[in-house]
């Protein structure tokens, strides 16, 4: 049994080409080789613990992945997101590798998933990339989607200057985002207004993105409601949409973007494609760039699975 | 973060008095002081795996408990049952202990819990304690019945005489259960013709025990069955006890013995009442010694919480 420590792992990732590895696992999942059961949750006090699990039916190893979101940490010092990756056999059920990584796979594996949203999804001329947020996910999408887009302009919302201060600083300073131009608003209007590629990354539980304000030609990635309770974007914008596309159909009837809209019946559950179908290419992606299109990722143990099973491999 | 392995935590295990802090998380849970969400559950092509995870309010951990069940795992010369534990911070989510006792808390707590079982339901006097099945937790309840009963004469039932010599001589040469007396037998019935304290511990998914064979004061604790499929007693049994106890009412509604006997119409949800409300007292416990008492135990995340912190507490 192995034990992969953070240091291990980052060094680990970087020698990973994590796109194909990635959409490798939506494919199986969208085929129906992979099995994966509805999340587990924890509600507690200052936080939230969600517990993903699953296997593809042609792998060595099944996983459990332990993610924690605890927004108070930042005051501590912490980091708000934290957890762990286990590997088993799925021979005998023996633990193979723990991944320690603190939640930094999770947020990877969400990161590359946008950029595999926008690869498919985002018009072939990006003007501007939209980030909604300045935490970590915010930092992790705009560096994922430099592989499958040649824009570096980026407009950056926020709720208050110093965080936004803060994520110029923090990815200014990054040498794998160094590319960018950045610009900063406390407008969330001006995001819709110049954006055509926009991620929206926060733990709202209420629209940021209103219907009204939406472009023609704008592809939206709505990674940060992963629970029924947190939404990002006005149902009406999944309506006006020409394409939804879920990472997980099962999912996302339940959590995130796609349940307010089935509830608001802004949307039936049959317009709704799957992200590994898109990429299988059973399913459309935009076909010109006129187009509105929406990904609305929940997050699902294939990532998890892909994700640890390549740095494991790599450790080997 | 600590990490405990096997020889650790068994040598820590000593010194802990197992009973009440078992029996504190079944209060916690039966009194609503614990969170305890539905199993989370992998079937795979050659064993399954469980997760249990869940927390009391009033602690400082949660618990992640991954437990797998891999029957051809010994014909490989490797323990069927495997796993481990994990516990995080409920201010921070941070993690801070792994345990990586390849299930063997599992098997500890779960023979503790039967032992809690039988203090509070099993007949004054125990002439001989039943065990069905030959298996690692046959052997791990008749350790802990220790503690509960002075009887020290067991009668075991197994499908094949190898596995019936291999438990005599397993038990035998343990110092911790020296002082059994222990009979086998291929015949199910004597079981519940000579035995009126009975533990039943086999993966079975058809009746082994039967109505019409069932004595006036016999206590029954079934533990084996812990799916929807698995069952080890006749539902009649049910009907015909005087007193049913369930770890978990909201589990024993889908797994375990009580679902099997709900589904057949021999019970009623009413007539079961929960092991933590028999611990507080606030639900009955046996009061004769003619009554037949049956306890299913499916097993509970406080019992992986209790535990878990047990040991940890204990490393510190």
């Amino acid at each position: 049994m192995r034990i992969l420590e953070l240091d291990e792992i980052k060094s680990l990732l970087s020698g990973i080409d994590l796109i194909p590895a990635i959409e490798d696992g939506f494919v199986a999942y969208s085929t129906g080789q992979a099995v994966v059961p509805p999340v587990g949750e924890l509600l507690l006090a200052g936080g939230e613990c969600h517990i993903k699990y699953g296997f593809i039916r042609s792998q060595s190893n099944y996983v459990v992945k332990i993610a924690s979101g605890f927004p108070g940490n930042a005051a501590l010092g912490l980091s708000s997101s934290n957890g762990c990756m286990l590997l088993f056999s799925q021979e005998t059920g023996q633990l193979n590798c723990i991944l320690l990584d603190e939640g930094h796979l999770t947020d990877v594996r969400t990161a590359v998933a946008g950029a595999i949203a926008a690869k498919y999804l985002a018009p072939n001329a990006v003007s501007r990339i939209g980030i909604v947020g300045t935490g970590i996910q915010a930092r992790a999408q705009l560096q994922y989607l430099q592989s499958v887009t040649d824009c570096r302009s980026a407009l950056v919302w926020g709720r208050s200057q110093p965080r936004l201060d803060d994520y110029v600083e923090d990815v200014s300073g990054r040498q794998a985002m160094s590319a960018f131009r950045i610009e900063t608003t406390l407008e969330i209007a001006e995001i819709q207004e110049r954006c055509n590629l926009i991620v929206t990354t926060t733990p709202a539980t209420r629209p940021l993105l209103q219907a009204e304000a939406l472009e023609p030609g704008t592809h939206i990635t709505a990674v940060g409601s992963d629970t029924p309770e947190k939404q990002e974007l006005d149902t009406e914008i999944l309506r006006k949409a020409d394409l939804v596309v879920a990472d997980s159909i099962a999912q996302c009837r339940l959590r995130g973007e796609i349940s307010h809209a089935l509830r608001n019946q802004a949307l039936d559950t049959e317009q709704v494609v799957e992200l590994g179908n898109v990429i299988a290419g059973t399913s459309p992606r935009r076909t010109h760039d006129r187009q509105v299109t929406i990904a609305d990722l929940t997050g699902v143990a294939v990532q998890d699975l892909q994700i640890a099973s390549a740095v494991f491999g790599k450790s080997l």
